[in-house]
């Protein structure tokens, strides 16, 4: 989390609007690839220019920009050709921001945040911008989570193809909030590795681990929360972005949002059930060490001071000359060890 | 939980729509089973086909049909020829969906939750597509759940012959709340058996099935929570799928609700209770411990020093050659002894 | 809280409206007794048939109609003659009901819960049915709750006896709402004493007797909860059922009920307070134990073994022979005491 | 806490509107005093009697009433000469009472609660009916709460004299809501104070005392948060009680109870941090104790059995006979008390 | 804290209005600078006099007055001067004041509340009072908080110079809510290292740190919560204080606030957890502690009674003259000391 403050409050005293990168910055060559369809047409293109950009975003057909690397100069100039507000593009650089959706007179604004998964669990955000006639997406960095999208749109699969941009819009949605179901089941996996270790053999590392999964898990309600609202507002701004047909859609990827939440609300849930179970083992463990101590030291120690006691070197001992004292004191030494067994075993602590 | 994710991960980047069955399977042979009845006629058959399920439906009665096993394919045909909207036969296919209803134009869908006891405490899931003509329930398995119910109107008992679908779909909800209070019971008889011993004998086991206990009462309020909603909708939604007449007992399953949601939390309340029960007498138990082993090390320890001394090897010890040197010092030693005796009286550690 | 679930488990299958007495059943012999008055005239009969409790209720005086004893035929056949709908039958038996209200085209059905202190704190259910001609109430069992009040109407105090149904439907509200004060003072000074126990000598009984208080608290909440949403209503629903001069009094019932609940969160607050002086004397204690065991060990440890040594029997140990060995060796070991006795002081052991 | 509910129970089963003072009594003979001022005016008198104060009432000045002792009798027979709500006046005798504002038709009903310091942290109650002409306030007991309000009316600061009558009013609500701030910073005092004691030597009598500042805080929270309710409905209200040149002042008012609420939470978060703190501090103490224990017990255990071992009285011990075997053992003793202790320093317990 | 209720309290019993300076004094000489600015032109002005500064703020061009340090005096005579209510003088001079907007009928109050970092975390008071000609600031003490706005104000970046009174407004809090992610950076900054050290050496000493942050992180989140209101208030407030084209700069003021406040609840969950961590670490050393006496205790007392027996001084112990019998105890001894040792194992304390 350090990283992130450091960033943002770089911008402290700069004008509004100014375009800095808050954030890792993980792409050092931003780039432009375009899919552009329509029931009977396909073009596809990587590493376009910025203008080629534009004049397929103003062709009739669903255009689906992605803008790969969040380049400051590279953004300002996007945006200035898009004429698009001077904070929607400060919004776009700042990956930190929280999941909301804004409506312009010409076009919507989506901030959204996606799980990856490449190294532990972590969250990216991913901006659109949804005109008219195209989608452009920002990206922070390349990944793998659109190839099935793109796939389905090259092999006109599941009627995209005949369906306009609103249903892109919805289906890159979509394809993010599944892709929270990978993650959820990654920590939950975890929690189940987890919970049978700590019947078997807990120790500090469990605790941390046990952690690790709580943070992770409450890092993913702080991104899906906000991106129920912003299935919930979709659904409720309709026109003329969404038409009627898709707003099921809509509300299907809200109903997922919930699914997953509840989800990570029953990690949670079992989280601290195991860690009361953690502590309590760990306290039971004391309980254990401290019943061996005591019994061990309690059987021996009157024993023990009864073989100092004849131990004593005083002239006028008369047991000391006695035919059977040695075994007598064995025996009495034996009568106490035998007591002190039946005295634990009725506390039941054998 | 594991299954869950997995399942539900795997449709990640799949179109909308795609039929996947997400859950457990439990039933390889899909079929359908209709009631068709009015108030002087019965109709009744098992294992039909799909064609003539939709013939029933269509029939003036109020018929009754289930389908029992998700089996993709199949409900694929069904929804198709019932002309519902793919997302519906998702949901329906979807396991771990959140108890909802959704208004269309000629039918309502409404996914509930029961629980079921073969092993254990689980919910399944149970979706209703409501006609104006019948219901058409979706069983994940067969279950006994509706036995009583089919009882009634095969016996013409509870006037459920005289009235129309909306009383079918009420009795259909109504029978699954009921069912809640079976397992809130099974619960509270196990919390009940564990309070006791928690009193005699508490162990880590103890512990553990207080957790699944508050696992079992977290799960079944994640499932009634939604569930209260439903009959809250589906009392506003009102005609055309519900008469006036039907609206009270609508009210009524929304009060069982609520009454569920109370006895769970009692039940929750009752477990927090236990579980600080738990860890104080836990602690307390530490506490006894420590007290024998510290009443018995220092009532010892000064009298085995004693004898030690005089078990030294100087020559100038005049105490050694005194004729009641030895029963003075085991004097000394009682008067050690008694004196922490006292001592450890006053403090009320006996 | 076992018997509950068995009783309401039972009628799960059943149809609804079927009268069936889930709780406690507390009285074999149903029986009705009837108060009937104006300004200038009062009668008043026990043990009455059901057809003539119709005729009294049909007389232009305020009725009050007291129906003791939740027998289900007896139930049946009052609900019958009243003409009153089977689902408020029902929930007049379902002992276990949440308190309500619910509006009726020519009566009104409210459900309360009233605390009984014959043994230990306990609540039981007390439905009435208030029509335009009079109040029919449904106890579980008979009790003296309403001995004042019926003594107010038989001597005019309180003007009760000038006044309409609503103001007789207030009075049995009121009287349910004070006697909750009641109920509560005996658990405040419960608590009270057991803040005293605390202090001078807690033992586990002290925890579980918190942890009783605590669930009478929540048991309380859980049944005054509902009955302030019951007054918030009865407020709201006005005319027919309710004069303007009435509603005054149904807001002061409100505002009782708002001081009890605020009552019992201040005893929740005391008890949780409570709770953690306990664990922390229980833990003080623990290492009051540990100290007085680590100073006895501690001190005398070091003594013992220096016994130990000069009682070895090596030949060669020319401090044997020395003639002040023995006193400076106990010096020595006096010294040593004193040290340690330094050293704990310092530490503020003492 | 026990006085109250004892008082409160007693009304059970007593008319409503039956006057009996709830709460404990503190004046053996009730009393009123008035102020009567108008710009060019100022009238003044003690212990006047009921009749008079209904003249001085109806005067054109403001009038500014003071009943100090809460009798039944006379709260009655200044009820009857008001024609106020008999409700109203059981209200002001429940000193128990939550605070809260009631409308009717010719007067306003304002509850207030009071912190006062003679003794601990205690609230008391004050009630005021504010007419057209004049504010008539009840008083538990007399108090020199409003010395500096009367004051200022005396030496017309703060032009209270060219105010009307919603004026005084608000300047009543002001005085009371300031005299939070004083028991704030009393509890805020003590709270600093035991952070100190907490840090140097913290007892259960420190724990003790966090519980009363934070039975405190909650018991001013309990009287702050429904002062707040009012000023929020005074603010609302407006016309004819309160002119629209008042306004700004009650929202100040409002303004100040939510600044108290903020800084009571803020006592509250520090004090469940300095459990937190005192918890562990205890938990650490224990450690310390224990470890001492164990590097004493420890380190002498093995010498003392060594020099055991050389006392036994086995007739075939070579090493007895050897000429350096005594120093030998010593410095092997030696030894293991260095091996020990470089242990104990590797495990960073010195 | 113990300061701020002090000086509050002694507020109580003045009239309102009354202008006393609650809070710490900073400054002994009040000042007011200027800047007045047209996008063609600027006039800048330090230590300037009342009269001037109203001059000032009549002018046409957007006008920046600043008032360093909160003297009642001084800012009595400029609220008079600018016709302003007396509450509002109040409540500048009260910094204790929870932010807030008020709207009067010519000006807005803005309570606002910024971090400072010279000292520790703390928060200090930022009123502004914003006319249709400019905006008046006033400041508990200098800061260079604003050098960065003023700097863009000269070098007219931003286009600052040629936007309205409005956008001016909005820098400012800008500038403040972005002075927040600075001090949330440095808490969390601390965060880090302290998790660092909670798993290499955690001591009493971490544990006040992780309250001290958390204490902090509260008096961020009490500061920027009502901030989060403010700029949602002005968000709706629009005309005539906001022009439409500043609206979605406000819009983004909010976001950041919520922003802040979900970073700050991140910090707040990872303190708890590290507190959970902290406690288990305590409760583990303890555990390792207790382990290493039990092992070194029980392994030795039962040798050292053994040899204790063989040190008594009974004559008849035909075992003292046998031939071998020292080395066959001492390979007793051994093997007592090695089943110990597996018994250890077995239980897993090594």
């Amino acid at each position: 989390m350090r990283r992130f403050s450091i960033r943002q409050s770089k911008k402290s005293g700069l004008p509004p609007g100014t375009l800095i990168h808050v954030g890792q910055r993980h792409v050092e060559h931003p780039s432009i690839w375009v899919m552009d369809y329509a029931p009977d047409h396909l073009d596809e293109h990587t590493d376009i220019r910025i203008d080629d950009a534009l004049a397929w975003l103003k062709s009739p057909n669903v255009t689906w920009l992605n803008v790969v690397g969040l380049d400051a100069d590279f953004i300002g100039q996007i945006g200035n050709a898009l004429n698009v507000h001077p904070l929607v593009l400060e919004d776009i650089l700042n990956t930190d921001h929280r999941p909301k959706v804004e409506e312009y007179d010409d076009y919507l604004f989506i901030v959204c945040k996606a799980p990856r998964h490449d190294d532990g669990v972590a969250v990216e955000q991913l901006s659109m911008i949804l005109f008219g006639t195209g989608v452009v997406c920002f990206h922070e960095r390349g990944s793998d989570l659109f190839n099935a999208l793109q796939e389905r749109i090259r092999s006109q699969r599941g009627f995209i193809r005949s369906k306009g941009v609103d249903y892109l819009a919805y289906s890159i949605l979509d394809t993010i909030i599944d892709s929270y179901f990978v993650t959820v089941e990654m920590i939950n996996d975890t929690v189940d590795d987890l919970e049978e270790t700590l019947v078997t053999e807990p120790t500090t590392d469990t605790l941390q681990a046990l952690q690790h999964c709580k943070r992770h898990a409450i890092m993913l309600r702080k991104a899906i929360f906000p991106m129920r609202e912003v299935a919930f507002s979709l659904e409720k701004i309709g026109a003329p972005f969404f038409g009627s047909d898709v707003r099921p859609y809509l509300r299907d990827v809200y109903d997922h949002c919930i699914q997953i939440m509840d989800t990570i609300e029953s990690i949670k849930d079992m989280l601290s059930g195991m860690l009361d179970i953690y502590l309590s083992s760990t306290s039971n463990k004391l309980n254990e060490v401290m019943k061996v101590l005591t019994i061990i030291s309690t059987m021996f120690i009157p024993m023990t001071f009864l073989a100092g006691v004849y131990g004593m070197n005083f002239i006028h001992m008369p047991e000391l000359q006695w035919r059977y004292a040695y075994p007598a004191v064995l025996l009495v030494m034996a009568s106490i060890a035998g007591v002190m067994a039946l005295f634990f075993k009725k506390r039941g602590w054998w």
